[in-house]
């Protein structure tokens, strides 16, 4: 059975005040499920991805709406989920009761990297961050942002990230930062020694959570020990990433949380693109593994319907 | 006959604060004229498009001058006139009964796209519009903003229409977001799925409308319901395009409203190159489609003067 | 004979606050005489055309000396002054009867447009100029800013330009725009189509004069009146450009406004480059043209000193 | 034996108000260890180096987890250790005993000179790090910051670097610059008359010590002279550099101090790598040398761990 | 016998608000010793050109230590001595006798024309300056900055030494503005015409006084005099420039002032790089001729030590 968290067991950055220990502490019980691990479900790739992750052969039709990732994230078990805040701002008086984080960046997927390195900037402050939650009344405990390492403009969202992360621990947020490697001179993004080098930057700017991509290569769950090792007290959470069997999927997962040593997953994909009951299913077993400590058979079982 | 919307129809963005709510609202159902659909007479081509749109082969010469738009606006239906805020100080005095969406940013067409990706930037901030709007007294219910997306400085306009949108809403103004895919890596700015990602991110940005351009193709009625269901809760528009016959237009209009799904439109060259009359019953045509909810035959008799 | 304007014949731009509507008229009727036309003095080419405007073969060693801008201000009938702050806070205080306007900003002339597009940014802010007036005492009318259509920084000018005239206005100033299209997108300068598009740029801008270039071409007081109508409420005057005989200067000043509808001039090496008593008399022969509705004969004879 | 400093010895800087005095000769003297001389334990390169300072051949395992800084720099003698504020953010609570100096930018090592030139941007700034130091209660006495000298982007680090140190010295902050020659116009960054320059620069911003690369060369300690004399009374202090035996490393840092007149050193890697024991030993002997006045020999038995 | 300036001679600039007068009076008296010419100690190079001018050969072992300048500076006559603030914050407190004037920004020589136009952008603000003198107590009578006219990054330095000059004088600060043409487009930087027009800059952007390159030509005292002349009230000095006997320096120097009327110097490595007596004995013979109206032959018996 995981170990549930209490209070003191939690690391409180050192730049959040006193006054917001609370907050943070609170925050991030919530969004671990009190079990330090996050199960994290990703909806900003409506700019990431365009329509492509949306409407298309494989896709089912419910994704074609904006809504389907509310009715999902209202309907499953999940740690939080993640959206840009114009998004949320549209739906989330019908969906008071999920979990949200704020991804805070996006760009699109038009210029390629042959023509122009990435840069994704911050399309929000973190105080606007926080007037819409008091505005709102909604719950949202977290925020997020992409850095692409090695990008040519890679400066300036190290600096963006650094001080969105300052200011998020000030009021309490948890922060999930998205780190990829990326730009011309990245010759392979999946390259363990790169991805670790990815999650100890994560770790040099004091994120809570560092969602990286999996390796690619023979037995990923070994070579990816690297990156949990080199990110330290920033945990480690693995990008969901294309579509796969919900078998395959699973059984990565649990070798990523089991052999790897990682703290959860970030997933999207694997999840909307499927009608609403079974990515409803889909989120509740990749919880089942994440947070309840389930076994990959056990997941497939809560992923067919068979049990709750 | 079309629903009237009351105030209990309208989903407020939650960034705006409960005072402001009534703002919102009575912006809201005044730009619609309590439909929730949209007619909007744009009048933002003397810097997009400078003399072009303006002067020349099958244009009326009435619409030499700036304030041919203005006596369009005040002597016909419309929902609301876009135009730039130092335009609209000049000769708001003469027309202050017209309704007024400040569009924010602007660009001309001289440097082409296979020069330099496109780059808008705004002119001025939300905060001035709110203290035009007090200092000139005329009934501004909006905001307008144009994004290129796939243009290399996409992140510049991502980062100044997102606080554009938020700023905009927690001060009770409308916002319409102009979203046109454009830059040396779009290669089909006309392509369906990639204006469904355009009106995608708009949603994710937290827009009211969002204006984009309608899909070439055969049966684009049919292929531009994939961006209606990709925008959610973000409202498209059609862009008017370049000139066409009342009757082709009046018809395109009809299908995007009536097959498609859309909230309506945003027309500029369509109405204003023809002279006055012609241009007022143009509005009045396009009006009685979008929110009156007429056949395309009663809009052109309304073309054609028969009617009023 | 010319109609003098009264103050209710002023169209107060909108986002001046009505405390303010005073300053403004009485600027405005001061910069134009109480006419609604403008004869500008333009003494900024020290920084755009270094000294290549001020000493040389066909150019009076008066004008070596800056001074003799103020001179010939402080000497003759014009509406304003337009020169650099910093130049103005030299000599002003031994020139404090003239009429001032800054300008906000300036290039030389060293880098041209084949190796790199023009940009030119403001110098002062509004605020600045405003606390200079206050603690300089001296009779600061308008502001005057330069943009050049179609570089391939036109989107910070542009913005620039919005910004500083909606400051302007709120605190009363006369805003001159210079608005001249250039470029490697830029193929002909002097088409009175583009130069009508320029124009055009300015009334979107809301200026309320905009200094353009004389078209080339047949009939060019022909072809300059699309460039009138395009401006609508913002009024064009002319650059007065490069050296000419003053018979054909004011010839052609005098069909600018009795054929094309300008009003009225800005004119710089035209009236510097020539000795003080000569430059005098060539201002106040632009003036009688531009101001005192004198023919181009009674003209030439102010030019030749036969009276005054 | 080793003077130590009193108050009235330390030259505080100019900018420092005289409120702040008392603060900045503490931290002076703490970060001196009372000698005028610094032992600065680097551990930044997890940003600058990614993982390839912590994983692979030849370093040891305990390097894996950055916790392994943490453990050497409480448990041995060193004067700061430098690492950015993220990572003292998350240990910090279980290391309070440390004395730390926040480097305030970092850059990758993906993107090589060759296709951009360096650019290291500061990711929080001087008040963050003060209101870091309030909010933590830890002993924090430095900032650092790091210049590309001939970098294309120079302008923005020279700047950035002298506004930090500007306000680091008001808040009693002492400041480490590091100044690295690099960029397409460098062609040897170990060349000593640029390196000296490199300093000669670090002591026209105002910084208190400056880190720099020791030449190559025969004679290095000789040609190191220069570099010494062009800093004045900013004092240099050598980057460790690439793995050496710690004979050779100990051997040298005695040249540097006693030949080249150098005032301490900054060393990460020739720590890190080894196993905790032994890297704690080797901080030991370097600040034997550093601080306490020892020869290389009596270093090299701390080292080997002969006496304490 | 050289004419003492009063308190009613000096033209202080409008910006400067009246409670300012006599701040700037008491500063530009002092600055240039009741003359109205100025003799600067230029200090900067340490940035400018690295070590280059301050060790190697024909350049005296005591230039090698910063201090060498401090001391210079306060054993010799001089106007003012100009350096980064830094530097001046670290020796200031045992030369606070010396007059300073801040130089406000500085790049290196690394980076040639070649490979990227000249950018050099200011350290630290006015503000900064103001702030300093009342913390450190020291004798600021001036700011000091540099504009690359002719390099594409112009427009930045442009609009930067204007706020500054604005700023300084509103502070009772004399401003010297560096105007050096040079860039890809800058064919010749010792073009007499081209520095008269960087002279004509300077008077534009309202500078006290404008250091500037001597022309190189057949009788270049005759060329300068048009550079005299194009800047007006802003004084023109000569950059000492690169090394030269101290006869033929001084007989230039001469000439400057009494054929070109030029209203001093402004020199450094002339100065500097000789031995300490030798090089307060320069600053002797150089104050002579532009502070005491001597002649060359009287002021080289001063550099030649046979009188004080």
């Amino acid at each position: 059975m995981i170990k549930k968290l209490k209070n003191t067991d939690i690391i409180v950055p050192l730049e959040t005040p006193k006054s917001m220990y609370d907050e943070y502490i609170k925050n991030y019980l919530e969004i671990t499920k009190n079990t330090g691990k996050l199960m994290l479900f990703a909806g900003d790739q409506k700019i990431e991805h365009l329509n492509d992750d949306f409407y298309g052969e494989n896709i089912s039709i419910d994704d074609s709406d904006p809504e389907h990732l509310f009715k999902i994230a209202a309907n499953s078990k999940i740690g939080v989920f993640a959206a840009q805040l114009g998004l949320i701002s549209r739906y989330g008086r019908d969906y008071s009761g999920v979990n949200y984080l704020v991804k805070l960046n996006s760009k699109t997927n038009i210029v390629e990297t042959e023509q122009k390195d990435p840069l994704s900037c911050a399309l929000l402050s973190v105080a606007d961050v926080l007037e819409f939650k008091q505005n709102s009344g909604l719950n949202i405990l977290g925020i997020g942002y992409t850095i692409y390492l090695g990008s040519e403009f890679e400066s300036i969202m190290l600096s963006e990230a650094s001080k969105i992360i300052y200011e998020a621990h000030k009021n309490g947020f948890v922060v999930v930062l998205w780190v990829y490697p990326r730009g011309k001179a990245v010759k392979n993004e999946k390259d363990p020694h790169l991805i670790a080098g990815a999650a100890g930057v994560a770790s040099c700017l004091g994120a809570d959570f560092v969602k990286v991509n999996y390796p690619k290569g023979e037995n990923p769950e070994i070579l990816f020990k690297e990156v949990v090792m080199a990110s330290g007290r920033t945990k480690v959470v693995c990008a969901g990433g294309g579509s796969k069997s919900p078998e395959e999927f699973l059984k990565e997962l649990y070798n990523q949380i089991h052999v790897s040593g990682a703290f959860g997953n970030a997933t999207g994909r694997n999840i909307h693109q499927k009608p609403l009951n079974e990515a409803v299913n889909m989120c509740n077993a990749i919880y089942a593994i994440t947070i309840e400590d389930k076994s990959v058979e056990e997941a497939l079982k809560i992923y067919n319907g068979n049990m709750k």
